[in-house]
């Protein structure tokens, strides 16, 4: 069995939003980074993956923050796998300030694609292959929840810029977050209560390609669908304020 | 007289574009930082401003690069104020990889305001009240161009969205360095050529406004122009590629 690894992080001025804390996406963003070093410092990052036409791809994410934290916070991104199946894996993260107080978490899945067909391949052999990595420590929240069905009210479009592609001229995930929160009223964000964001990963989206960002006003929560250009749901998400 | 001061960063994932390399927004935020903090450290950052309900703007920026770095790559910026006019002071970059080696440089224009009024003040007094902190050394390029005209051939327009604001609720420079880069073929990027980029800020842009990016062709460079809802020039900017 392995152990959580921990990485350091602070909160840079590009981080923030106009509340002077970090942005989900900033959040977001360093859980992302924390996937890809400790996957690559385990053997099975990407670029041992693309050596066999293999790759890692986000499948689904869910992030809950309590409180966002200030421009100049240290923190510390712990990071644990606790499940390999067939399809999925489940990468789990909490996120700590100097004091000890865990004030964020996350559980993200991610799915191993063939590069040539981009289509999901078996990926128990890396559970096998690399079980001293799995560590035996329950998920600190709710799996990502899957969003079924979208009825949005609303509409913008969005044609993908070279600044929202990443290094397969696809839409990188920080992008899809900030379209979903660019919809939702600024003053949501002035407000300091805890949130609940999940994510879901249909289809890439490309260079060129014109999106439709849907979003639909709940009860409880905001859902969004960005529709590719084919017309077809491609991201699904759900952000939920809980005061 | 001062000395320069060094400040350490490196290219994270989320700075590059889909080459792997920085992108000129990351680099740039990365410039504002180095900045930020020098200023702060020599007790006339913006924090110390605001106590007599002043502040920075930056006014104008060069930035030239001769090879972005690539991801992972360890680098130091270097700054130094050279100059205080009654208008703006002057501070300069330059970013040296690990072997020592200078692949960019920046030249900043910085105007003082009063934040009630938003206008310019006389910032003479800085210069003698912490002439401790000028360094007699030249600025690294040639100082920012001004942009007197753009005859735009295309434009896009782009809503001014919370992703996209700073603490003040005004569009952050990054974001207009993006506008401006989304304008150019996809493929200017993939080309690895030095580039020099100009930009020069006339007014805010607020939350909410309509804005409307032209981009004007010539031979040697391209010009951008973003006006504001109201229909003034915002933001003028030039991008120069050299072989």
């Amino acid at each position: 069995m392995g152990q959580k690894s921990t990485y350091s992080y602070r909160v840079e001025p590009q981080d923030v939003d106009f509340t002077l804390r970090a942005t989900l996406p900033a959040l977001g963003s360093s859980i992302l980074n924390v996937a890809g070093a400790d996957a690559h410092g385990k053997g099975f990052g990407v670029d041992a993956l693309n050596a066999d036409n293999h790759s890692w791809v986000l499948s689904r994410m869910a992030i809950e923050v309590d409180e966002r934290p200030t421009q100049y916070t240290d923190y510390t991104v712990a990071t644990w796998i606790n499940e390999y199946g067939r399809v999925l894996s489940t990468r789990n993260f909490t996120l700590t300030d100097s004091s000890g107080r865990e004030f964020a978490r996350a559980v993200t899945q991610w799915a191993m694609i063939d590069l040539t067909t981009r289509a999901a391949v078996d990926l128990s052999w890396v559970g096998r292959a690399h079980s001293e990595a799995i560590v035996d420590a329950p998920s600190p929240a709710e799996k990502p929840r899957k969003i079924r069905s979208v009825e949005p009210e609303r509409f913008v479009e969005h044609r993908v810029v070279y600044s929202d592609i990443d290094f397969n001229r696809h839409v990188n995930t920080m992008r899809y977050i900030e379209m979903c929160l660019d919809m939702l009223p600024v003053d949501s964000f002035a407000r300091e209560e805890g949130v609940r964001l999940d994510i879901h990963f249909l289809h890439e989206c490309r260079y060129g390609e014109l999106l439709r960002v849907g979003c639909q006003t709940l009860d409880d929560a905001t859902l969004f669908e960005i529709r590719n250009e084919a017309g077809e749901a491609a991201v699904r998400a759900s952000i939920a304020w809980r005061a």
